[in-house]
């Protein structure tokens, strides 16, 4: 890979590179091919920001755990004794043997199976025995991660001093209160290796232009697809009905529609730093759920009280995003995994009480995301292999159908220069 | 790995140990083994020459398109609306994604799976959608890779701008014609991953000092395990009577032996850069054929008009030979797959009305090449193995026997110093 | 990776590292982490220092041979038709192939297969064809390796000049005589490829800390895992039982119990550069034999006349231990394979004239030590991965339970600083 490097301007070995990128156009090679630029990207970007880490409904009682792998690091996060959630490193502070092996289960204490050190759910170190009595227990608890739950959501930080998470709670937990996920359980979750880089699969998710060949199922559903420059008269008007439907029948149940035009909501937004958003968008006429054929195929989740809510939307960079409708919620994650790989789980959630079989069939529920996905990280992995070649060289994106890929990019270079 | 790195006395890092290289003893270890040094192969030998792509036979009509992988790179080579084969990146300039699949196939139009920009056959940007008026599609074509076609054989050139191909042409298209591979059909290709740099393909090409104990079935049909020290009177005389058998029967077609004496012909010539040959050798008395009993095995290809016109062999450096009866053909190539790997593709071809099962049998076309091919990749492994231990040092080559071998080392690190 | 590195003191870029390290606590991550440092380690510690090979048993006649993988070298070790044992590469001297493939076998001499250049088993180079008359074959024997034998086990040193082995031999001699290596045969060998640092692998085999919970039938037949502070009064008084019953009954063969006390012996010792020790300790009453039920699993071996001996247990760094029951020895033996990966051979060896299915069964004879390596394997990789993270930093070792590891650490930083 020639590197078409600057000269270097600052004490940042990258600044020169970040520089060199050409506003509108994609990012210069390296960003995708070089390992080095992948571990600036672990250190930048994964750990100097809040990462989703699962779901608090898959960890309903005391001892319940699950771990995130993130790079090298695995975390456990695990509902304590007092039932709040705490992540913790699954590393002993013995010899440093990882503690849990599996990657979900439930535990009384987290006791390490090489000498049986014992700590209790919020990593105090209880008991260990042949140490001598001159080292204290207290400055041996599992080093903790910082970790924050908004309306089910769990995100966790792995720097010391964590950035600000008030700002998404804020902005997030009204949205996610009518949809339940606290009182929601995971129907199903599958992960994937996707072999392409993490910012390669973003960008695959901020734009619908790829939508009308890429995701045939997906377009029969919603609006995305269409931007302000090529919304036919008659879909603006289906758009402006669904909005108006929606206003009039949601605000008894104190929603609205906070999304009101075809293409994209704006996210994210580089300037004011923003990594998170959410919002209510309307669904066309006729479906009432993200599925194959737009009809309910779970019972209502959390607050409402009837199916005609739209989606609820919600991304929060660099790694989560989720489509709920009104009887199920799809998650997405992404995690890194190497140059040019990501590990993505997607999960599936429908309301607690839900029956598979009886008030839910997988077949119903998955087809619609499941099928998003697997072309999605076609598409990526395909692009990856291009942006490979000695021949690739930045390309334009399109300003009205593109622009929340710009958008992402330079919220990307700003999280690197502001890191350095 | 202990590089034995003489302090350096040029601009080239690698100058110093291309010096340390000693005449006629075979390379240090890190040619074998750095990737630093595959990464300069790459790009002082690889991307600086011609490169075998395929058969222009496999690209029969418009649209038929094949892949070529060179390192990091796909290159598609496609034949126009005019009838002209293209070799064009496989890379669209909107955001790089490849747009090509599959190894080969026919196309109308190259589109790219991501968000539709479509290429005419010559690269140029037929259509995008979306895409902002003050861009100008002009600017976006296909990054194109030069091509240039030799009696069937196509060959590309990855640099902006191409070393002299005219030599070649005139040397082989002379040669090539009376064999009609543009009249010829691929029978069957085979891929093979050989874990050994592509040097070490190339020596054991270049020597039939091996072929004794390696190719028992193959030193029956030929002549070149003899060297002048060690002809044996008796096969000298069948030499002789070989070229002379040649000489009478060959002119009226026009043909003639071009390698009159036992032994391989020299090739590289490194003084004189030529990195392309050909010549037509006698086979052994009986032998009309490259096959396992010398018998013909397809009908007669090209302009000939009997079976007894030995064998022409061709070869290009850094990645092609080939040895055609009058029968059949069979090319070999080389593609670089990493350091101490190569993609290897043999194919059989036989004249294009032959027809399977009718005129010819796999079972008795392949076999000769076949073992002498798996022979030789299992040979290049166990050296790789013993050449990357620490006790390997540069050994001497025979003169006698090992003298083209000698001379591919020369060839290759004229290369080598030449495009530092 | 953050590599904590202070600034460099001396010319040995790993001094400060070395130097970082604070004693009674575990490395700091880069020891079990960095390719730089397995590189150092390979360097340092494995080519200058005896490695076990094999058993001299294995190699009966003149041209057995066995190969020994060591990083990237493969070293024949081949009974010679005088009957000693020599170790040569196995890398040809005209082209550097590999010479033998096939891990053992039998040869009458060793021919390269790509040209015919034949070896004695001495390594002399005895003939090769068409080299030119100008270079002498005395000039191109194959590179040897220093090899010595002490009481049938073999091992090597890759330096030019080997440091001593005279005190290894003078130290397991004697303890080796009576076990009759030398007239054993070797029942089972199982290939391991664990995915750790082989001194990961190392620091387990050097306490028995976790021997309580991790090897359940290991701890009913040893005291290892009693240490001065917490063993009971009831099972000090079965230990000096045990050593009285020894000192009573092994007296007439000249044996004498050499470990008197529970808990693991001492070793290595850094501080006199002492890199292998032996002795014989008592096992639990009731067991003669590492078994699973302690009872006999196959006749006595080598000059033992009853079976009541404890066990001979041997190690020597960086790559060999061996517990030995009255009927049977078991030899581990370690290899690094990369970083974070090391390759295990586990040995059964019986007396050579015990029959299969009518003297021992391996489904008796194999239990103890395979479910011992497989636990330990394990718990290696287990520590592996945490150590892996960003998280992990050194811990205390247990000053009653781990002494030995420190002692390991402290032999392993020496070689490493000495080594330089």
């Amino acid at each position: 890979m020639t590197h078409p490097v600057p000269a270097l301007s600052s004490a940042d070995p990258l600044s020169g590179l970040i520089a060199s990128r050409r506003p509108g156009w994609t990012l210069p090679q390296p960003f995708f091919t070089d390992p080095a630029i992948h571990r600036a990207d672990l250190d930048r970007v994964w750990r100097t920001g809040w990462l989703f880490a699962c779901h608090s409904c898959e960890l309903r009682g005391p001892g319940d755990y699950q771990l995130v792998e993130v790079d090298t690091d695995s975390v456990i996060v695990v509902r304590g004794e007092d039932g709040s959630l705490r992540a913790l490193h699954n590393v002993c502070r013995h010899r440093g043997s990882a503690i849990c092996d599996e990657p979900r289960g439930h535990v009384s204490k987290l006791v390490c199976p090489y000498h049986q050190w014992a700590y209790g759910l919020d990593g105090r170190l209880l008991a260990w025995r042949g140490m001598q009595p001159e080292l204290k227990k207290e400055d041996f608890s599992l080093r903790s991660v910082h970790l924050r739950e908004v309306g089910g959501l769990v995100f966790i930080h792995l720097a010391a001093d964590p950035s600000p998470f008030d700002g998404a709670e804020a902005c997030l937990a009204p949205l996610l209160r009518p949809q339940g996920l606290l009182r929601a359980k995971v129907a199903k979750s599958v992960d994937y290796l996707v072999k392409a880089d993490w910012k390669i699969v973003w960008e695959n998710n901020r734009e619908c232009y790829h939508c009308d060949a890429g995701h045939p199922q997906y377009i029969r559903a919603n609006f995305d697809h269409y931007n302000s420059g090529d919304t036919p008269p008659l879909v603006r008007t289906q758009m402006e009905a669904a909005v108006a439907r929606g206003e009039a029948k949601w605000a008894a149940d104190g929603l609205a529609p906070t999304h009101r035009e075809t293409g994209m909501t704006r996210f994210p937004d580089a300037g004011r730093g923003i990594w998170y958003s959410g919002n209510r968008t309307p669904l066309v006429e006729g479906w009432v759920s993200e599925s194959m054929d737009g009809r309910q195929v779970a019972p209502l989740m959390g607050d409402y009280r009837e199916a005609d809510v739209g989606t609820l939307r919600m991304r929060a960079l660099p790694n989560f995003w989720n489509h709920s409708s009104c009887d199920h919620a799809v998650t997405t994650r992404l995690l890194p995994a190497g140059p040019q790989r990501t590990a993505i789980r997607v999960w599936w959630l429908v309301h607690e009480d839900a029956v598979e079989g009886r008030d839910y069939e997988l077949a119903q529920l998955m087809p619609f995301w499941q099928l998003t996905s697997d072309q999605d990280w076609v598409i990526c992995e395909r692009q990856q292999r291009g942006i490979n070649s000695s021949a690739y060289e930045p390309g334009p994106y399109s300003t009205s159908k593109e622009y929340n890929v710009e958008g992402f990019v330079r919220w990307y270079l700003e999280r690197m220069k502001h890191n350095a």
